[in-house]
């Protein structure tokens, strides 16, 4: 399966930041291949200060090794080997009216001491975070989430909307990062579901992701924006900021296992403000965007 | 104890508030009187928009109730009540030729289920974070932090000091937040201090705090700079962020015990910046600050 799963994803990087640099006449993305000491590497990826782009990353890597104690703890195994593989991205774009965008797609082999392959599965998914809330935008993006579901089971998209909205929850501030998408993990082969059949799954969703963010992103990019909505954006990334370093299981696990930071880190924003005790106006579009983000809605 | 310490930090953070707003003619501190549903409160006071001060926070809270579950796994206790007071500062000046400055002040009391009292201790310090690497003011602030120690035992300075060295470690960056000053905390009576000289010392310290930033604050404050400086500024405080949000103790502990988030993030600088693998020239002063911050210094 990794056979399968890893070219796929490099390919998968070709045809997104391609796309991307076709709509950003200013940005191009930045290459840089790594190597990880104790075994395999990646290719990152980050396009900053772009005419559309204010700064994204699109990763891919490829690792394997020793299970490192934490994550033995984490998954409940003793002394293991594992191979794990993935793309990874996170968009910020400048205009405050297009929504960030993250997704994710990986692949995870754990193996016994004397490398017996004991556990597979894959993981990801995507999901968007708006500074204003633009219906159409949002139900464009969880539609085609559905879309790619639905071909599979119709139980997916209710289940993987679910756990999106329930990963992305800041708890500290009673609220959704954004308004979410899919977020599925641990997808193993059943009596029912082959390992192929995930795969087919993943790569479905995966080829979908342009499809879901472009056009937003192309009706949006353009639109006039004013220094407050723009204000509004950047303390609004902080909460983006808070997410990713206090719960995001993800950025943890990088920084703790001796992952290459600036790879990781790349999901931070550019401008970032803090501004204490922010509450837009009632009544407000920002007070609408933080009454979604409270309660979570059904899209579609 | 506790009608003894908490005056006393009442009236510090008074003295503290009343010296910055006099150092700053624009900036006024905001004040928030916050109840905490589960017992005791706190005084928020915030500066923000400052002609000095860019932002910054004086807080002090008395709070007490049961001892929530996680910090009962944290302290190895059963089920206890405790009472803890404190007051707790952090000012981020506009000039980036000025240091951000942090300081805690502490009080804590443990009592078991009966409502004896089984422990009680002091816990605080302060700490110095440049953006450029003055010696002058950094041996300053570490003089006047070995004068407050010197006054009771020679080994608390060295002992403080490294053990601020070792607090304020960005693990995942290989670097220290800044260039530290003095951590303590746990200092309970013992056979020969009784919990009055830990008072004395503590409140020492506390009293000291002025004197051992204001003079800096005040050679530097209208330093001239460049767009350039002040870039290198937001991008390190994007350090103090990743701190805060990953690392540090009290605002984990804030935040998982249902505090009041303004208060506790208000630790937050108001503008900051994330760039992709920023590395600053080779023989720059930024080099020079990065040098410091990888291999901490004796400073006195």
């Amino acid at each position: 399966m990794k056979e399968q799963f890893f070219p796929y994803i490099q390919n998968l990087q070709d045809q997104i930041t391609q796309k991307f640099e076709s709509l950003d006449h200013l940005g191009q993305f930045k290459e840089e291949n790594w190597e990880r000491p104790e075994g395999g590497g990646g290719r990152t990826r980050v396009l900053e200060k772009g005419a559309v782009f204010e700064k994204g990353g699109v990763n891919i890597s490829a690792v394997h090794g020793e299970l490192p104690k934490s994550m033995q703890d984490y998954f409940k195994v003793g002394e293991s080997t594992f191979y794990a593989c993935g793309l990874s991205l996170v968009i910020h774009p400048k205009n405050p009216m297009v929504p960030t965008v993250h997704a994710n797609f990986r692949y995870f082999e754990m193996y016994n001491k004397q490398g017996e392959l004991q556990d597979q599965w894959f993981g990801g998914g995507l999901d968007l975070t708006p500074y204003y809330l633009i219906q159409e935008d949002v139900q464009h993006f969880h539609q085609c989430c559905k879309n790619s579901c639905d071909a599979f089971d119709a139980s997916f998209y209710p289940s993987f909307k679910k756990q999106c909205d329930d990963y992305f929850w800041n708890t500290h501030r009673n609220e959704a990062r954004g308004v979410g998408g899919l977020f599925f993990d641990y997808l193993k082969p059943t009596e029912t579901i082959s390992l192929q059949d995930r795969y087919d799954f993943v790569t479905k969703v995966g080829d979908n992701f342009l499809n879901a963010y472009v056009p937003i992103l192309q009706r949006r990019k353009n639109y006039r924006y004013t220094p407050q909505q723009r204000t509004w954006q950047e303390i609004r990334r902080g909460r983006y900021v808070e997410f990713n370093l206090i719960h995001d299981k993800g950025t943890l696990f990088g920084l703790k296992t001796n992952g290459r930071i600036e790879s990781i880190l790349m999901s931070l924003p550019s401008h970032v403000q803090w501004k204490y005790d922010f509450q837009p106006e009632n009544g407000s579009e920002e007070a609408a965007l933080i009454a979604v983000l409270e309660q979570p809605q059904e899209w579609v």
